[in-house]
């Protein structure tokens, strides 16, 4: 089983990698897919009058502040939008898709986090109505019961509280649990960008090959979203995954050439 | 089984209606839920700067005008906004629900009327960029799966065309399609009102009891939307359904009162 990320970026081609997704369904490789919608959700949310607001903890990482009203944007932009639009491009290339935020069927369960810090002109504040949490727990048996009968799951936040509330979460992190609940070997990652990249305003440093053992030392190079990207590829390898591919997902077949190295494997 | 449909009106509380779903799951009922989202979807649309059109057939029909920026607001509201907070509002209840849309698993398969024809200030024009259809197919195995798996299906349009393009739809009509597909005999449907009225300003007049056979002479009482579920009721009983309550989705136990004759009973 392959598990496909799919970055929420602005310029990601989601015509490519639904071609190159039904490729690979056809040839028998059973795919779970998992998506973003940043940029989407960012749109909707400057056009709605409700700016999206980003919060840093105390130590750096920077991260959504989910209010209420910022959870009902992200409904609409992540549940909505974005994922009927990929299992629509998936049905045109044949591929028999069935969309599902963490809500459906307590698919992703998630600790609320009830008190988050966020450093704000060096003050540290406490905020309580932040909607967000941890993925702890899959539904494995209903993403099962939906591959074995040929459906190609298409996954995406919410995820939903242990007491019952939709709660955003972090992304990298709910797939690299996914890998782990289903015990997937191998993954690709699709983003802005050619792969991991030595020096980020040189699409051509590429980095070709990283071993796991050292993602560590590679946070050095990564700015803004990358970092979590980072943790949430270090915790896949915790939770058993043994191959991440990197890829652009701007390109023509994003995902094939992914799988064949012309971005970054990290192993 | 009984087929649950909740009207899209702004007054419509889902909070009580999930209570109720809750109560009748708890005693061994299977439900299925249709819902509709026209006034949060209006608001969204407004909030946008793109407001809901709609046309008026040459026999006198209006229906909402969906072209590509009126779908994306479409996905927003039902995919998106309103079927999530109907599966997190079961999940407090404790129900396992999951919700899909039309376009999942093409769960509601449709025919795209590549012509519609709108009067515009007594002239007729031919609209071709309508994103709409009639549904014809449903995929009856996938909701049985998930019902016998233990799930609560909650499912909204839009429907996904034979061509693979999601088209906004008739969702009575839609519902109609999904009782005859399914043998459903029961059948309730919630909306702002307490019933069938024999006097549209006043609450007071609900019709207790419609004979089937006599549907068509009541539509000298249906004014706007309602003209849409009376044909829609026709469709369902030609499907094969044997009884539907229409109740109140304002008030407290909005089911239970509809299924105990509070409101106005077909059969």
């Amino acid at each position: 089983m392959l598990l496909l990320k799919i970055g929420g970026g602005k310029h990601i081609n989601l015509d490519y990698i639904c071609q190159d997704v039904a490729s690979l369904v056809s040839q028998g490789e059973q795919v779970l897919v998992v998506h973003g919608a940043s940029a989407t959700r960012d749109e909707i949310a400057q056009q709605l009058g409700v700016p999206t607001k980003t919060i840093t903890s105390p130590s750096g990482v920077s991260s959504v502040y989910t209010d209420g009203k910022a959870m009902d944007v992200f409904l609409m932009s992540y549940a909505g939008l974005v994922n009927k639009r990929i299992v629509a491009g998936l049905a045109k290339q044949g591929v028999l898709a069935i969309g599902l935020s963490g809500v459906d069927g307590r698919l992703w369960e998630a600790k609320r986090k009830q008190v988050v810090y966020a450093v704000e002109n060096g003050k540290t504040r406490v905020i309580r109505d932040n909607l967000t949490g941890k993925v702890e727990k899959i539904n494995t048996d209903l993403i099962t019961l939906l591959m074995d009968s040929g459906y190609t799951p298409v996954l995406c936040p919410p995820a939903i509280s242990f007491d019952n509330e939709m709660v955003n979460t972090d992304n990298d992190f709910a797939t690299a649990v996914i890998a782990g609940a289903l015990g997937i070997k191998k993954m690709v990652v699709l983003f802005e960008a050619p792969g991991m990249l030595e020096n980020v305003a040189d699409e051509r440093s590429v980095m070709k090959e990283i071993k796991k053992e050292k993602l560590g030392e590679y946070m050095q190079y990564a700015v803004g979203r990358m970092k979590k990207k980072l943790l949430g590829t270090q915790n896949a390898f915790e939770n058993g995954l043994e191959k991440m591919y990197w890829g652009d997902g701007r390109i023509k077949h994003p995902v094939l050439s992914a799988l064949e190295g012309k971005g970054t494997i990290i192993n």
